[in-house]
């Protein structure tokens, strides 16, 4: 992945603005007037980022709900989205389209534009979503501001996603809560807002708890110390992949919120402490007293 | 077509929101408080919209540029960008970087975030931008609000693109201004602006003079009237092209600004009156007295 940590460092060397934060966080912060814009825009391949012959209601409510936990890792307020669409055939493409009224529907947020276009036959289909939110408080939460000392917390179960996708892969009816985990994630959003105001930092967990923590880590200077025993798996994830637990800590794909507050602190939502924040002398996780190699902390590293 | 056609009459019905102009504008518009933002997200597929193997630099100027150019049709300000990326190899990739700075640059415009994907080798490569600007005046220019009797001007030239287009298939130097009208088109920012207060309908010139006259005119409920030998045709392209003046009416990328005024207006910036706007009985447009079959418009149709 070299190649591209180059490209991102060069356009890192482009977005000098205060607003673009360095590329470093879930999403770019733009003061304009009194309003704070909250903005970010990803996209899904098809086969790369979805699995091939998903359903495309599906692949419609991951492209949004995934940029919209962006915005809820900011503690915002949606305002709406803008869509790319690369055209399939119509059936497909209608399919898609109710997935997307669902979603935006679900979350009550407007589709504001977008675009659709024609690729040739055969080629990988990329979705892409822009979200614009508005920040309810002031600073707008960064990856960058934790403190040696605060608590590190899961808002949100770790490992249903890749519960889910176990099961899909291995054939299993897709009726599970768990494979609804991971085809439809929901976007914290109500929660990211209530916790927006007392986190020192916070960002949601797309590529893996471990990966994710070690971005906190560095941003902020410090190293994550992880209890694995602490970690908020659900029931049904740890009855179905018990002997997988530490595949879990570094799977994608959960969007639960990962934040850091005071140790003493109570969080205005249900939370899980899973762990504390400490100078960073010794790398950025440590996990269970150990810490780890940049190349064993897994998630999808982009 | 008429699968897009579906999809994006899907989608104008989820666009409920009034920012989002019914799908049918170069942009959405919304208003934060005190602030009217305008949105636009527009993709390029590699061989599709550009020619494959075209210039990485040339493909993030245009990339940049068609955007901004939607934001110069609703007179706005341009407040950053966020691009959707999909690798090449790193020599590449650099190039695209370095054709990206250059545009941002030229235009004053911050990156503000973004995406960057792998896509499977091979893949037809998609690459996005959303443009974000602030609406300099109120109300913003819409593509339907021109009036029965208002003149219609272009403010640009017509033809250039397609002519540096023919060079460049012919395999001629890309260093004539023909090919860099093509390959670099320029956003007509301050223009866009110092237009949008005085304007009844204002719209950029990307798919062809006459479908998109046809656009704003069906947007308005009237008909343009053109005479063709008003249309502002540079002596290069006429030179390169005189045979072909149908087709250079009826061919995209010219990015020039296509607006309505009331008939005696005399426009802030230097512009051409090409015609004028009646109540529409004749169809959308009428071409020196003749009104248009719809399938002779010709144009990028989606």
């Amino acid at each position: 992945m070299s190649a591209e940590f180059a490209f991102i460092d060069r356009l890192r060397a482009l977005a000098s603005h205060p607003a673009a934060r360095g590329l470093e966080d879930d999403a770019a912060v733009l003061r304009i007037g009194a309003e704070t814009l909250i903005l970010t825009h990803d996209s899904i391949a098809e086969g790369v980022h979805v699995r091939a012959g998903s359903d495309p209601a599906d692949i419609a409510w991951k492209l949004i709900a995934t940029n919209l936990s962006d915005l809820a890792a900011k503690g915002a307020e949606p305002l709406g989205v803008l869509t790319s669409h690369a055209l399939g055939d119509s059936e497909w493409d209608a399919a898609f389209a109710a997935g997307l009224g669902a979603v935006l529907d679900c979350y009550d947020v407007p589709l504001l534009g977008g675009d659709t276009i024609r690729l040739p036959d055969g080629a990988t289909r990329v979705f892409g979503c822009t979200a614009l939110g508005r920040a309810i408080c002031d600073p707008v939460p960064a990856r960058s501001g934790a403190q040696a000392g605060d608590g590190l917390w899961v808002m949100g179960t770790i490992g249903d996603a890749l519960a889910g996708f176990t099961l899909l892969e291995a054939g299993e009816a897709d009726a599970d809560p768990l494979t609804a985990a991971y085809l439809r994630p929901r976007p914290l959003l109500a929660e990211g807002r209530a916790l927006a105001p007392i986190v020192t930092a916070m960002m949601d967990v797309s590529d893996g708890l471990l990966i994710d923590a070690a971005r906190m880590a560095r941003a902020s200077g410090l190293s994550a110390e992880i209890d694995s025993s602490a970690v908020p798996i659900s029931d049904a994830a740890r009855a179905l992949l018990n002997t997988k637990e530490g595949e879990m800590l570094r799977w994608g794909d959960d969007y639960a919120l990962l934040f850091t507050a005071p140790r003493d602190c109570n969080p205005p939502v249900f939370a899980t402490r899973i762990g504390v924040m400490t100078d960073g002398g010794a790398g950025p996780v440590v996990l269970d007293g150990m810490a780890l190699d940049p190349s064993s902390i897994g998630g999808y590293q982009h």
